[in-house]
C-alpha cells in the first residue's frame, strides 16, 4: 500500500523541484571556467534548505524534503525565523528547530530577526525574513531554499496585486523560481493548502497555526477568511485555480512585453540618447508606457511609488500634446517635452 | 448655479464621447472615395441612439444625451429591448419608450426579442440584445449606439474574466469603443454606478430596478451583491477603480501581444506554410502560445472552448518533446508534431 494521496502529492511536488535543482547544480558545477572535479574527487552533495514556520504548509514541505532528499543524494537542512512579534515566539522557533532536527535535517538554524516598519507590518516582516534566509543560504552554501507557498497563497497574492490596479506584472504573483541565482523554489505553488494540511494530519505532524493568519488586522488574512470565500461563493469553486493560472499567464505576458520594451527602447532614442516623441508615438501603448516607466525609474523614481496614473500623464506628452508643462514624478523626477524629445530627469 | 455634480459628471462623460463621434463622423464623411457634399448640400446631422433598459445607468445616460446632443447638432434616438423574460416586460418596454419620447428622442424603438439558451441565460440575453441593437443601428443609419455600462459593471466583468483563468484578454473587460465600425460607445465606463443613480434622483427621473440584478441565480448578481462587497471589505474601497484600471492596462497589453504574435507567425512558417518547432521554441512563451491558439482557431477550434490547458498541452510538443501522440482539441481539431513541424488540422 502506497502513501496517502496527500503525502504522495507533496512528495511528488518536492521530488520534481529537487530534480530541477540537481540539474541546475550539475550544470553550474560543470560550467566552463569553473574547475571540474577529477574522477577521484566527487563533488560534495548539494544542500537544500527548507524555510519552516512550523505551520502546516512548511511542515508538510519539510516532511517531503526529509523523505525525498536522501534518495537523490541531497543534504537537507532547515531554517526557522523568529520574527519576535509575539510573546514566546523564541520558544516556538526552538520547537520548530527541534522538529526539523527530529526529521533528520542538518544543519538547522533558528534565527531571530528584528522587524522594522517600512511598507507596513506584512512587508516589513517579509523583508526581515528574506534577509535572514538569504544570509543562511550563503552561510551554508545552500543550492536552494524551499518555500511552502501554496496555490491558495498564490491566489491571495494575485488578488492583492489586482487591488493595486497597476497592471499585469502585479497580477503575476510569486514565481516558482526566484531570488539570487534562482535560490528560492516554491514546490507547492500548484498544490492546494488543504492537501498540505491533510498530509501533516495523516503523518501525525503537529502544526502551529500562526494567529496572524486569522487576524483581521492583516489584509491577507481578511482576504483569506472573507474575500476569497465570498468570491468562491459568487463565482464557483474554481476561483483559486483560475487565479493561480492567471498568475502564470500574466507573468509570461509581462516578461514578453518587458523584453519587447527593452529592445524597442534603443530604437526610439536619438544620437544624444534622448527619447524621440514621434518614434514613441508609433509604438503600441503597452510598449511605449513600459519604456516611459523604465526611463522614469532610471532617472531615479522609486518603482514602488510610480503608479499607472503617473505614466499615463507622461504618456499624454506623446499622445495628447497641447503644450503641457513639466510633470512631477515621485523621487523628484520630472518629465517634459522639448523640441520633439521627451526629457525625464532629476528635477 | 450649475447642475448637481452628479449631473455635471454624466453630461461631461457623454459630451466627450459625442465629440469623438462627431470627429469620426466627419472623417468618414470626408474620406476619399466617398462623395463629398457640395457647399450648398450640408451633410445630415448624425444620429446617436441610446440603449435604455429603464434602469438608473441607462436612464442617466439618456438624460445626458438629451441635454448634450442638441447643443452639438446631433440627433438623439433611443431603443429599448424587451427580452420577454418576465411577465409584463412588454408594458415595461412601452413605458421606457414613452419616457424616451418625453426626453425628446426621435426615433424611439421598442423591440421585442426571443432569448435562446445558448451559453446560459445571461449570454443568451446579451446575444439577443446586441442583435436587436445592431439591427436598429443599421435601420436608422445611426452613427453610434451609447451603452450605460459603468465602472462597477467593468469591475464585475473583470472578475468574471478572472474566474475563467484564461489570461489577460479575459481580464480586459468591456472596451470604451466596440462593435462594427466602433458603433458601440460606453461613456460611463469610468463613472461609478452611484453617480448615475444620484443623477437620476436629482433630476427626478423614475428608474426601474431589474429584479434580475438582485437574483442570486445569476453569477453577476452574486458578484455584485456579495463577492465585490466582500472584496472591498478585505482590500479597501479602491477595488472597483483598480479592477477598471486593470481592464484598460490588460487590454493594451493583450493588443500589443496579439500584434506581435501576428507578425511573428509568418516568420515561423516554412515554405509549405507549416509551423517550424525550432523557430517556435525560440519565441517568448507568451508569443508562442498566442500563435498556437491562432492556429488552432484557424483549423476550426471554437475560441470559446479553447482553454489555456489545451494550448499548454500543444505547447509541450514544442518545449517538452518526448514523442507525444496526437493531441485532441475542441472542434475535432488535432495537433501533432511531425518531422520538426507542428501540424494543427481537422482530425
Amino acid at each position: 500500500m502506497g502513501p496517502h494521496p496527500a503525502v504522495a502529492a507533496i512528495r511528488l511536488a518536492v521530488r520534481r523541484v529537487l530534480h530541477d535543482i540537481l540539474n541546475d547544480h550539475r550544470t553550474t558545477s560543470e560550467a566552463p571556467g569553473l574547475s571540474r572535479p577529477t574522477p577521484h574527487e566527487r563533488p560534495s552533495p548539494p544542500l537544500v534548505l527548507v524555510a519552516c514556520s512550523g505551520g502546516a504548509d512548511s511542515m508538510a514541505l519539510a516532511s517531503a524534503l526529509a523523505f525525498e532528499a536522501p534518495k537523490l543524494g541531497i543534504r537537507a537542512g532547515g531554517i526557522t525565523v523568529d520574527h519576535g512579534l509575539q510573546p514566546g515566539s523564541d520558544l516556538r522557533a526552538d520547537e520548530v528547530a527541534l522538529r526539523l532536527r527530529e526529521l533528520g535535517f542538518d544543519p538547522v538554524d533558528s534565527v531571530a530577526v528584528t522587524v522594522g516598519r517600512e511598507g507596513g507590518p506584512e512587508a516589513a516582516a517579509r523583508d526581515a525574513r528574506y534577509t535572514a534566509l538569504d544570509a543562511a543560504a550563503v552561510r551554508h552554501g545552500a543550492a536552494a531554499v524551499l518555500l511552502g507557498h501554496t496555490r491558495d497563497d498564490q491566489a491571495e497574492t494575485v488578488l492583492l496585486g489586482l487591488a493595486r490596479g497597476s497592471g499585469i506584472r502585479s497580477l503575476s504573483g510569486m514565481a516558482a523560481v526566484s531570488g539570487a541565482d534562482g535560490r528560492y523554489r516554491r514546490p507547492f505553488l500548484q498544490l492546494d493548502r488543504q492537501t498540505a494540511r491533510k498530509a501533516c494530519m495523516v503523518q501525525s505532524l503537529p502544526v502551529w497555526d500562526d494567529p496572524h493568519n486569522a487576524d483581521p488586522a492583516y489584509t491577507r488574512s481578511r482576504l483569506r477568511h472573507e474575500g476569497l470565500p465570498a468570491l468562491e461563493k459568487a463565482l464557483g469553486k474554481g476561483v483559486v485555480e483560475a487565479l493561480a493560472r492567471t498568475a502564470q499567464l500574466s507573468r509570461d505576458d509581462a516578461d514578453a512585453l518587458d523584453s519587447w520594451a527593452g529592445q524597442a527602447e534603443a530604437s526610439v532614442r536619438d544620437g544624444a540618447g534622448l527619447l524621440e516623441c514621434a518614434k514613441l508615438y508609433a509604438l503600441p501603448p503597452a510598449v511605449r508606457r513600459r519604456i516611459l516607466r523604465r526611463a522614469a525609474i532610471e532617472a531615479g523614481a522609486p518603482a514602488g511609488s510610480l503608479f499607472a496614473r503617473h505614466i499615463e500623464e507622461v504618456d499624454r506628452l506623446i499622445t495628447g500634446w497641447r503644450g503641457q508643462g513639466v510633470i512631477n514624478l515621485p523621487g523628484k523626477v520630472v518629465a517634459q517635452r522639448q523640441g520633439g524629445r521627451l526629457v525625464i530627469r532629476q528635477g
